[in-house]
C-alpha cells in the first residue's frame, strides 16, 4: 500500500501577512505525515520591482515577466520568500530544504510560446520527475517548492504556484498516495459569494458542473476547480480547498473546507 | 575505501563576469568525480542594494550586515545567483540542486556574538551535518552551495563563503576523500606577488610558516592557506589553488595552481 503525501499550496496572502505565516508554519510543521509545501509569491515581489525601477507589464489582465522581472521573480521567490519559510520550518523542527523545479531538474518546463500574447519568461510543465521529491523525502527532507522552473536550456522561468502544486500531486501520486490542500483566504468554495459561511462541504465532477453551468461558482474559483478534478481525474486521492488556517484540521480529517473528489 | 568528492569553491570575480562563469560550469560540468559547488556573493548584491536605497556598512573593513542587507543577499546569493547557478548547469546535463546552509540544516550557524564590533547576522559556523549533503550526492544531484545559513532560530544568516567550502570539506571527508579546490583570479599562490607566473606548484605546512615568516605570502592570501591547512589537518585529503579557468585540469591531477599538503 502506498504510503501517505499531503501537498500543500500557500498563497500570497499568507506570504504577505507575517502572523499568518508564522501560524501556518506552525501548524504545517505539526502535520505527521509526509509533506510538500508549494508557495506563491505575494506582492514583495512587485513592491521590489518598483523600488528597482521595474515597471509591471500586464497583458489581458496578465503579467508579463519580461527579463528584469524574471530576475526579481528568481531573488524573491527562490531567495527571500523560499528560504526564510525553509529557516522558519528549521526552527520549527521541520527539516525543510527550499527549491525551485530546476534543482535536481524536478519540473521541466517550456517558455510558453509566443502566440497572440508574449507572456516572457513564463513556463508551461514539460515534465515532472517524481523521482527526484521522492529522494529527498525518502531522506527525511520536506521539499519547500518556489513557483519557478528552468527550460533545460539555462534559463528559469516563472511558473503559476497552483500549477506547482497540481503537477507536483499527480506526478507524486505514482509513488505515494497523495492530498493536495489548496489553501487560500476563504473557508472553503462558497455558493454565495456574499456569505463566507455558506460553504460547499464535498463536491464531485458531477456536482461541479451543474453549480458552474448555474452560474453558482465564481470566475475566479474555476481554474483552482478545474486544476483540482484534473488533479483527481490523474490519481491524486483527494484535493480540499480551506482556509490556511484550518490546514492542520484538514490534514487530521477533521471537517473543514470542501473536500472535492470524484 | 572512500570515494572521491571534489569540493569546489568559486569567488565573486567569476559570478560577477558573465563569459567566465559559463566557461567555469562548463569545466565544472565535465568533472567526473562527485563534486560539490560553492559560490560567493560577487558585486550584484551590493549593486542590488544600492539601487534599493541601503548604504554598504563597513566596520574596520568588514561589511555590516544589517536585516535589510541580510534580505538582499538572501535574495541576490540564494535566489539570483544560485538557481541560475542551477539553472546552467541543467543545461549541460548536470543535475544540480541549489542550496544554503539552512536547507535540511546542513550547516548550523550561530550568530556572531558582538564584541568590539557587530556584525549583524553573520554565521559563524556551529555544526555541519555531512549526511544532509551524503544524501544527495548518493542521489546522483550535484549541491551547489550559496553563502548563507541559519541560526536554528528561524532566522537567515550571511556566512562566508570560503568558510561554507572548508567546513564542508572537512564535514564531507568523513565520508569521502575529499579535494577543495579554491578556484581565484590568479593561477596559484605567488611567490612574487608582481610576477605572476611565479606561482608556487606545492606547499606544505612547514614551508607555508617559512614563507609566512618571510614574509613572502600576501596578506590577502593568509586567511585562505590558514583554512587550508586547518582544512588538511581535520581529514581533507588535498587542497589546490588555483585559476578557476584550470579548475578541470586541477580535477584530473594534471599540474596548476598550487598543491597544499601535510
Amino acid at each position: 500500500m502506498k504510503e501517505e503525501l499531503i501537498v500543500v499550496k500557500i498563497g500570497g496572502n499568507v506570504i504577505d501577512d507575517a502572523a499568518a505565516l508564522d501560524r501556518f508554519l506552525s501548524d504545517f510543521s505539526q502535520i505527521k505525515h509526509k509533506k510538500i509545501l508549494v508557495h506563491g509569491g505575494g506582492k514583495i515581489a512587485t513592491e521590489i520591482g518598483a523600488k528597482l525601477g521595474l515597471e509591471t507589464v500586464m497583458v489581458e489582465g496578465r503579467r508579463v515577466t519580461d527579463k528584469p522581472t524574471l530576475d526579481v521573480v528568481t531573488m524573491v521567490y527562490g531567495g527571500l520568500i523560499n528560504k526564510n519559510i525553509v529557516a522558519k520550518l528549521q526552527a520549527l523542527n521541520t527539516n525543510a530544504i527550499g527549491l525551485s523545479g530546476a534543482d535536481g531538474n524536478s519540473i521541466l518546463c517550456n517558455k510558453r510560446p509566443v502566440k497572440k500574447v508574449d507572456y516572457g519568461f513564463v513556463g508551461d510543465v514539460e515534465n515532472v520527475d517524481e523521482t527526484v521529491l521522492g529522494h529527498f523525502i525518502a531522506g527525511g527532507f520536506i521539499p519547500v517548492m518556489a513557483p519557478l522552473s528552468h527550460d533545460g536550456k539555462g534559463n528559469m522561468l516563472n511558473i503559476n504556484a497552483d500549477t506547482v502544486a497540481t503537477t507536483l500531486a499527480k506526478a507524486m501520486a505514482k509513488i505515494y498516495k497523495v492530498s493536495l490542500l489548496y489553501c487560500f483566504e476563504l473557508q472553503g468554495v462558497l455558493s454565495d459569494f456574499e456569505d463566507k459561511n455558506s460553504v460547499i462541504a464535498k463536491m464531485d465532477f458531477k456536482h461541479y458542473q451543474q453549480l458552474k453551468n448555474e452560474g453558482i461558482i465564481s470566475k475566479g474559483m474555476i481554474p483552482k476547480l478545474d486544476n483540482s478534478f484534473d488533479a483527481i481525474e490523474n490519481g491524486v486521492e483527494k484535493v480540499v480547498i480551506c482556509h490556511s488556517e484550518d490546514v492542520l484540521k484538514v490534514a487530521q480529517n477533521s471537517k473543514a473546507g470542501t473536500v472535492l473528489s470524484k
